[in-house]
């Protein structure tokens, strides 16, 4: 199995020489813990505004995480129904999770993968990562195509997940992709890439 | 401007006669609020787990959002030049933000270009909206397509955004996308299914 390295994936791509310089943001003037756990932080920053003014910027601190697209030999691929407890409802995912501590992304896609799926895989291949939320958290997800997966065992959940795993034809896919069933934003943006990395996107320009 | 109307943007597209039954998830022991602005908040969910152990499971309560694909009538793109204070950078973005009390998804949608950007828009189509981070916050991001955008005036940034407007050819923007350059999750798959729709998902099968 191949894993690309990368000094910082979440660098940008190299800026483009007609690309604006970056703004100056504003100062922390100071920031308060509000919330600590080991699932989630939350901090307010207190900027301090153009005029000397004073605004408060809550973030949220989530360890980031992976998302992984199963693909096998023969070009299906394997999506989980999930459950997920914020919005109360089951719907078709990839894997996804959070690192662990010291966790390379690599490694967090393939234990990912073989707990939520039951698959191992052949060969991981990069795509671009992304920020979900960047409005209020800087949590950045890793994502990844596993490529040649082959069925090794069963599922291994945590106790406070729901999933079930499923085969699906590379058409099904498509047409659930387009159609907005893949309503996890990781899981559509991940299969959204991995297709056009494939193909291009489509057009008279693509 | 026509506004597509929906009565539950939030739903999923119908099942399809093959889906599992919907998980049945696990009962809310209790919940506890640990935090409360109107900017965000956050609540501790205590989950009854099958064999009666109790998991805490965090909930981000944001309010939603909408993103918007701002498209010339002769084909080009206006993206912005946007920093983030969760993460300290600036990167190209579409026009985003939360939903005010009372507003509809298109009313966001429309304010939010016309505020960023300075342009005002022709017609809405509505993308399929998502969920940006489901295993924390049931946080729901309605997306757009604003079609023959024209130029209204300046911009109108809160005194906490620094932004700048550009108007981009087409090719540039699919460039971007591919080389993963829109690193801010809502743009690029706003941008992915915008093309999709356009010119389908490429590719042999598609």
């Amino acid at each position: 199995m191949s894993s690309p390295t990368n000094p910082d994936p979440r660098a940008r791509p190299a800026s483009r020489a007609d690309d604006p310089e970056p703004h100056p943001g504003f100062p922390v003037e100071r920031s308060e813990r509000i919330y600590d756990s080991i699932w989630c932080g939350l901090r307010r920053d207190v900027l301090r505004l153009p005029g000397g003014d004073l605004q408060d910027y809550h973030v949220v601190e989530i360890t980031d995480a992976v998302v992984v697209v199963p693909r096998l030999a023969d070009g299906r691929y394997v999506l989980i129904w999930q459950h997920r407890h914020p919005h109360g409802r089951s719907h078709w995912e990839v894997p996804a999770g959070r690192m662990h501590a010291d966790e390379a992304p690599e490694a967090a896609a393939l234990r990912e993968l073989r707990e939520e799926t039951g698959y191992a895989c052949g060969r991981l291949e990069r795509l671009s990562g992304f920020f979900p939320v960047n409005g209020i958290s800087d949590h950045y997800a890793h994502a990844f195509v596993a490529h040649d997966c082959e069925l090794e065992g069963e599922l291994q959940l945590d106790r406070a997940e729901r999933i079930t795993a499923r085969v699906v034809a590379e058409q099904e896919v498509r047409e659930r992709l387009l159609a907005g069933d893949f309503q996890d934003g990781f899981t559509a943006l991940a299969l959204f890439q991995h297709f056009a990395r494939a193909h291009g996107i489509a057009g008279a320009e693509g």
